[in-house]
C-alpha cells in the first residue's frame, strides 16, 4: 500500500536554459521535467509535479509554488535537502511542507505576483542582461506609472493576451505599479503586478505596451482606449521573457 | 604609414564563462582574447588590449578600464558600436574615448574599487548565484563591519595575498566597508574596498576571513592580530571568484 502524501513547495529558478515550466517531449529541458527527474532519483518512483504558473521559456521564478504526492518516511527537511542535491544548480526548492490532499497550486491560488525588470542604457550591461530587459529609448517614467495604474480593477484584459480556449478574458488586478530608480549609467525600472490570474503572455504584453507609452509612441489616452477596446491588435509588442519573474503566489 | 591612436574604454563583463582577463594559450576563453578578437574583426589588424586589473577566472567587471592602439578613421562612437556588435553578449564596452599616447590602464591607475556580494540563506537562490556567494552560516554583520574597518590605511597586506615576485606587500586602502541588508528570505551583504592596488586574490581572501569573523570562528582581536602578523597562513579561506566585481578604476 502506498502512503503517498501531498507536499507543497516554493521553487526558485533561473529560467534561461529552460523551455518553460511545463513538461514537453523528452529531451526538451523544462522546469517540471527537471523537478520530476529529481523526485524520481530521490524517491525511486515517478511523481507528477503540479505548478501554480506555467511560466514561458526563459521566464524566471523566485516564488513558484509546486505540489506533488510522494511516500517519504523521513523528515520533511531531509526531502528538501535531497531534492536540492539532485536538482541542477539553476533550480532550487526554497521551502517545503505537507499540504492537504486537496491542495492544487494552480486551482487553489488566489493571487499571483509577477515582477518585470527593465533598464534603460545606451549600451548593454552584461551583468544585468540575465533578468532585465534593456530598452534603448529614453522612458517617461511618470507617464508609464500613470498608464500602469489604469490596469487595477476587474476588467476585460483581452487587449493584453489570449485566454485558454473559449474561456473569459476578465481578470482582477490588485496592484500594477512601476518603480524607476537611477542606476549606474542609466535607470532601472521594476514593474510589479498582482492579479487573481493572467492571460497567456499578459504581463509581457502589458510591459511592452507600457514601454510604448514611456518612449512617447502611445499617449496615456491611447493606452486607456486600447485597454477599453479589449482588442488584441491594439496592444504594443510583447516584451522579451527574460525580464519576467514569478515572485509570489498567495492561497 | 600607420596612424594608430590610443583609445581608452570602460568594459563590463559577466566573467562566468571566462578564464580571467589575461590572454592565455589559444582556445582558452579570456576577456582580453575576446576583445582582441573583436578588434581584429572590426579593424582588420591585430591590436593588443591592456587592462587595469587582471581579474581572475569567474570574476566580473562593471568598470574595467582597457586601452589599445588602432587606426580608426570614423567617429569614436561608431567604434563603440562596431566593437559591441562583434563582442559576445557577456562582454560589452560601456564607453570609449581617445587617450594620451602615454596612458596605461594599469600603471596610470590611482585607485581601484572592487565589490564582493554575498548572501546568507539556508538554501541557494539560483537567481542570485551568478554574482553572489552564498554563505550558510548566520553572520554577525556588525562584527564583520568592525573588522573590515581595520583594513583602512597604508599597511602590509601580506596576510591577505601574494605580490608579484619579489615586490612589496604594502598597499594603501581608502575604503573598506560592509553593508548588510535584509533580503527575501535572508540577508545580502555588499563588501566594498578601494585601494591603490591589490595583491593576488587579496579581496577574496579578505572576504573569506571576514566571513570567519562573521560566523564567530575568529574574533575581531584575532582578525586584527592576523593582519598585523603579515603572515599568509593566518588568513581564512579564500572566497570564491563569482562574488567579486571590479567596479571602478580612477586615474
Amino acid at each position: 500500500m502506498s502512503a503517498a502524501r501531498r507536499y507543497r513547495a516554493i521553487l526558485a529558478y533561473d529560467g534561461t536554459a529552460y523551455q518553460g515550466f511545463q513538461r514537453q517531449v523528452a529531451g526538451t529541458p523544462t522546469i517540471q521535467g527537471a523537478v520530476e527527474a529529481a523526485l524520481a532519483r530521490v524517491i525511486g518512483q515517478a511523481a507528477t509535479v503540479l505548478g501554480a504558473g506555467r511560466t514561458d521559456a526563459g521566464v524566471h521564478a523566485s516564488g513558484q509554488v509546486i505540489a506533488f504526492d510522494v511516500d517519504w518516511r523521513h523528515e520533511t527537511s531531509d526531502l528538501l535537502r535531497a531534492l536540492n542535491a539532485n536538482l541542477p544548480m539553476d533550480i532550487a526548492l526554497q521551502s517545503i511542507a505537507l499540504a492537504d490532499a486537496g491542495f492544487h497550486p494552480r486551482y487553489s491560488a488566489r493571487w499571483r505576483t509577477y515582477v518585470y525588470r527593465l533598464y534603460r542604457r545606451p549600451v548593454r550591461n552584461p551583468l544585468w542582461d540575465r533578468d532585465r530587459w534593456r530598452v534603448r529609448a529614453a522612458l517617461d517614467g511618470p507617464a508609464m506609472q500613470q498608464a500602469a495604474a489604469l490596469l487595477v480593477g476587474e476588467r476585460d484584459f483581452a487587449t493584453f493576451g489570449q485566454p485558454p480556449q473559449g474561456t473569459s478574458t476578465i481578470r482582477r488586478v490588485l496592484r500594477s505599479t512601476l518603480d524607476c530608480q537611477p542606476a549606474d549609467g542609466g535607470e532601472t525600472c521594476v514593474y510589479t503586478i498582482t492579479g487573481n490570474a493572467f492571460l497567456q503572455r499578459m504581463v509581457r504584453c502589458i510591459v511592452g505596451t507600457l514601454v510604448e507609452v514611456g518612449r512617447g509612441a502611445m499617449s496615456i489616452e491611447e493606452f486607456s482606449a486600447a485597454l477599453d477596446a479589449a482588442d488584441r491588435s491594439r496592444a504594443g509588442p510583447t516584451a522579451p521573457p527574460h525580464g519576467l519573474t514569478l515572485v509570489n503566489v498567495e492561497y
